[in-house]
């Protein structure tokens, strides 16, 4: 996943998972500051724990490129907040570049630290979702990631294909290519077509008992 | 902490754990996929803490045990809804059972990690009760822990006793098993005459200026 | 940053870090143990955060006075509950001291491990405010990081204030208390003449539709 095309396509699914940050604290009496921040942590956040998994060092630490991003995309918000909403569908899409991209990028980084090809697709998962997942938490709502099902799963999608692919002994490129493609074409039909898992009911009692408490 | 029984005991402590998580996010509109990772996050998110602190690799990406259990727990759920709540005493002794033996495998790797010996007390604590602790903000709720002390306490128990009987030179096994019970021992006692600690009321002000701002 | 003033500075931001989240507990239905709990992850949260990411042991591992401060903390609560308030602006100096010296401390340890200046003030940053924002999002609030900018900005004006003085040569004693005191006064300052930057508001759409929903 090296060169100029994938530093792009990494440049701009940080832009677009800052924007998503960003965007959710706005309305939310968050300061500047404190929206750069939610979208650092949006963009960052699911690599990062990644690399506290994998026991390597973040990757933020040897490249300013994230939180020069971040900051870019800060400062587009406040200069064409009013036009951003238009961008919708193509943030969107940014948004759905970047969750393959990342996602390929946490099954890569897991396959060279010899991981089983379950915990890959886990970890291309955890670097996909994660940051979405913290920034969630930390403009006190319940995770996104918990209700749109098909989140988590494309990218869980992404890893089967992606371990088929090298079953198939497709190249190294072709198979990223695939996996990446098949994350962001789960996401666009699951919304497109409003595919959602079913919502999970809570459990009534005959005496109205809480029974969670434990 | 090896052999049969205790794969058995921690395999009930896993799935204890995993049905709390999904039970909590029942309700909550959360989807199949949701309640899964909650459950999964219950049962995973204690160890996975301590084995941060402790630097070494996550114990779940050598054994995909956890993440198989709690796919059962979820489809136990999914298939006897109306019945689980009978079994809420039964649930929660299993929980009860798993915090127990994740307190003391917590300590055991602490121990096995050179650590003095309030720190082993300390990832024991960690190790059962952090997992709930990520449910608990992941469903938006203020911690469970927080408000019913006598889970962490219970722990924090078993781990003084844990060292109590090393003092006292008896086997590994049986330390382990006097701790484990401990703990048990200590949250259905205190379940079952409503043992807590007092609740720490908040601070008035003459002038009702908000105090806790700094 | 060795040495009895070290120590007794150190020991003091812990205390104050500890009261704040004592004192934010306190009103939240929280029992002493769970307050305790609060506490303590107010006080090392931040430097835990540090110690995973620079991948060294954390801090409070070899060193029992973090966790007896804070008990010391919560007694001092239970006992001068009444009188605290009183001391408002004393425990604000003394947050601000905290945050000034855990600020240092971050930035002195991530240099040693050899980080890029600007990773340094990130991880200085991250080591006085992250514990803050834990115990905001178990206490189940918006961090206060987040609408009280100068909070974090204040740990980034004393890591610039920090490289200025390398760069200038001076020593690393009169570096890090330069640091320090810029961190002490900017809050100071912000807090007294009530400055902030400003929040970032909600983007409108025409259609009514939810725009942060990617």
């Amino acid at each position: 996943m090296e060169g100029i095309f994938t530093t792009l396509l990494d440049l701009i699914g940080t832009f677009a998972f800052a924007i998503s940050g960003i965007r959710l604290a706005s309305g939310k009496q968050v300061d500047w500051f404190g929206a750069y921040i939610i979208g650092l942590v949006t963009a960052i956040g699911g690599g990062t724990a990644r690399d506290l998994l994998l026991d390597v060092p973040p990757f933020w630490m040897t490249d300013s490129k994230y939180f020069i991003t971040t900051g870019i995309a800060l400062l587009a918000t406040l200069l064409f907040k009013e036009k951003l909403f238009r961008w919708h569908n193509t943030l969107f899409l940014f948004d759905a570049i970047g969750l393959g991209l990342f996602t390929i990028v946490g099954i890569s980084k897991s396959i060279e630290a010899g991981l089983p090809f379950w915990v890959c697709i886990v970890m291309g998962a955890i670097t996909g979702t994660l940051g979405g997942v913290i920034r969630d938490v930390l403009l006190n709502e319940v995770p996104l990631l918990l209700r749109k099902d098909i989140y988590a799963l494309a990218c869980v999608a992404g890893g089967v294909v992606y371990f088929a692919c090298i079953q198939l002994k497709l190249s190294a490129s072709l198979t990223e290519l695939i996996a990446a493609l098949t994350v962001i074409l789960v996401r666009v039909i699951a919304l497109r077509f409003h595919i959602h898992l079913p919502v999970l009911n809570s459990i009534k009692t005959n005496s109205g008992r809480e029974v969670d408490q434990v």
